[in-house]
């Protein structure tokens, strides 16, 4: 993806090895690139969250081991580092995921050749999820360019951030508005700030910023107000977790969205890989729903007029807060799941239409 | 109303004429009770902020004439300061009906009964006020009592502020809530933070609080969610105008909440005095929707752990934002509106059977 005119994705490799991230600790207000020469750099990059996301931690976790092959390639020190490496978050799909990928890779391998395979398999996965991203992009774009016949941009609102910091690149509701921009049709993107924690107004204005893409911050209040006065297009968002029957659970405040398009006849996509497809799950209401910290609502973090990241509260001294963090989208609302196969119906036959292979499970 | 268990109004006068009100600008840090002894102290105050809504400023105003009386009686100086008193808000309706009444009033009474007759008037004008707003709870009273049966407390979602703050006492959507919980139902309120300017959060937790009401500040992305999850008994809110249809313009986003109550079966009722109905708009389309400063999205005003009043950006640098104040929830949505005339149906006939004078108009 583009930053400041240079093309970039969220994790590379140089040819010694060394693992390159951004410190997303520091975004938006300081762009700065670490390398990462050890695979304790790497585990303690994950763990403190300078990367984020879970398609870049699992590739960023594979380089990491590959990277940790050329000090001592032995099994025993390969599955010291997996277990390290996987402990550093330890409830991400991805990361386990891309970790076991690798051990398997390797396992059975001469000594010798282990950092050439394991660098190979890392660069795999890296390559898959750019590849997977860009293809659901690729999908999303016909649902942008039917938008474009009119006079002015196409206005295309988006909630929290699913933009290429969190994923090796392009992103999944980003993917198809970076190539709807470089493919030359006029697009331009409300930006959910995305209360409590800013998502939206730090990082997907941040990844639109640095791509060129016109975009204008709103408060999460706003998008039912344009809806009505006709200034979306269509929405696209992101998921954490779709359901069999097409319920999609999203950050907070998703399902309020849904509600303004489907009442104003606004298109309402949503865009995942089909890793967040959980077939197991019959629908949206069975999804736990995660309560996060209080002091995400009554203290906001920014930068001081100095400089300085600093932190206020923001509510009535000693009054309580609640956080729950996700909410679920029924199936009804929701115009089309795009997936790296294509674009599907909101309901377990437009998925099962996608993935015939998941018909018997 | 109360506050740490004593009773207060937004504005009371002293034996001296002198005029009591909290400094609204250093809420909810600190509580502050000001003394003003003359016209261009009440001016200052209203041009600052120190107190702010509409009912209120008109009150204050009022005490601000009759004080000025104290010094000069004559016509030329009770102009004089009216027209002062009329500059500091010059589009608040309120400020410039309260200063009219007043004028009528004194007009053609000699100069030695002025100081009486403006204090009673500006006493009446208050008075009028606080029974308004306690008509308006008393017919909201039913409507939170209906959802008492079940266990656990009637759970009422409101959005923005709409307290004793903006008025002399009880305020519109939070007057009935408050003599809900003085009348033994047990009531816990969902508040908004209400985002940009977190009024919900600032202003409604600290009258709740104040109050003793149980309550709990969400993000605004959460409502819907909570209905979901058949967390939310009701929806109670006030208004900045309805039209003769039903239409209701309020804080931004509360169209939304509107859409989740409809769409979960949650009763959404909309408080307000008569003087709030605008009977020459026929709908909310027609009503222009004020923007406001983009530094509202991009920046936050909050306390530093030290104590001190600070400002920090929250947004991507150099992204910018779109900041419209209102929205127009239609009456579609709306279950009642209720007034100190009791509860109707959001529609011309429901509030014309309530203002059967209006028939005509």
């Amino acid at each position: 993806m583009k930053l400041n005119g240079a093309q970039y994705r969220s994790v590379w490799r140089e040819p010694d090895g060394a693992i390159r991230i951004f410190d997303q600790t520091l975004l938006p207000w300081r762009v700065e690139i670490l390398r990462l020469t050890d695979a304790h750099q790497v585990a303690e990059a994950i763990s403190t969250m300078r990367v984020r996301g879970a398609p870049l931690i699992g590739a960023v976790a594979a380089f990491g081991l590959a990277l940790s092959l050329r000090e001592d390639a032995s099994d025993a020190a390969m599955d010291a580092t997996a277990t390290m490496l996987a402990a550093t978050r330890p409830t991400a799909i991805n990361l386990r995921w891309a970790l076991d990928m690798m051990l398997a890779g390797l396992r059975n391998q001469p000594r010798d050749d282990r950092v050439a395979i394991a660098e190979r398999i890392a660069q795999d996965i890296a390559d898959d999820d750019v590849e997977t991203n860009r293809k659901i992009g690729e999908h999303t774009l016909p649902l942008i360019q039917a938008h474009a016949a009119k006079p002015g941009p196409v206005n295309i609102l988006t909630h929290c951030n699913a933009g290429w910091l969190a994923t090796v690149d392009y992103g999944t509701a980003l993917s198809g508005i970076f190539q709807a921009h470089d493919s030359g049709i006029p697009v331009h993107v409300w930006v959910d700030e995305t209360r409590p924690r800013n998502q939206g107004a730090l990082l997907t204005a941040f990844e639109l910023s640095g791509h060129g893409v016109a975009h204008t911050i709103i408060a999460d209040n706003a998008g039912g107000h344009l809806m009505q006065r006709g200034q979306v297009d269509l929405v696209i968002v992101g998921t954490d977790r779709v359901t069999r029957n097409g319920d999609v659970a999203n950050k907070i405040g998703t399902y309020l969205k849904a509600l303004a398009a489907k009442d104003n006849g606004v298109p309402f996509h949503v865009a995942c890989p089909h890793s967040t497809i959980d077939w197991r799950i019959a629908q949206g209401a069975d999804i736990p729903i995660e309560e996060r910290d209080e002091r995400e609502i009554t203290d906001v973090t920014g930068q001081a007029p100095d400089g300085v990241i600093a932190r206020l509260r923001v509510a009535a001294p000693g009054s309580p807060a609640a956080n729950p963090a996700f909410d679920v989208t029924p199936a009804r609302l929701v115009t089309s799941i795009v997936t790296e196969r294509g674009v599907a119906a909101a309901s377990e036959a437009g998925l099962l239409g996608l993935y015939p292979e998941r018909k018997a499970s």
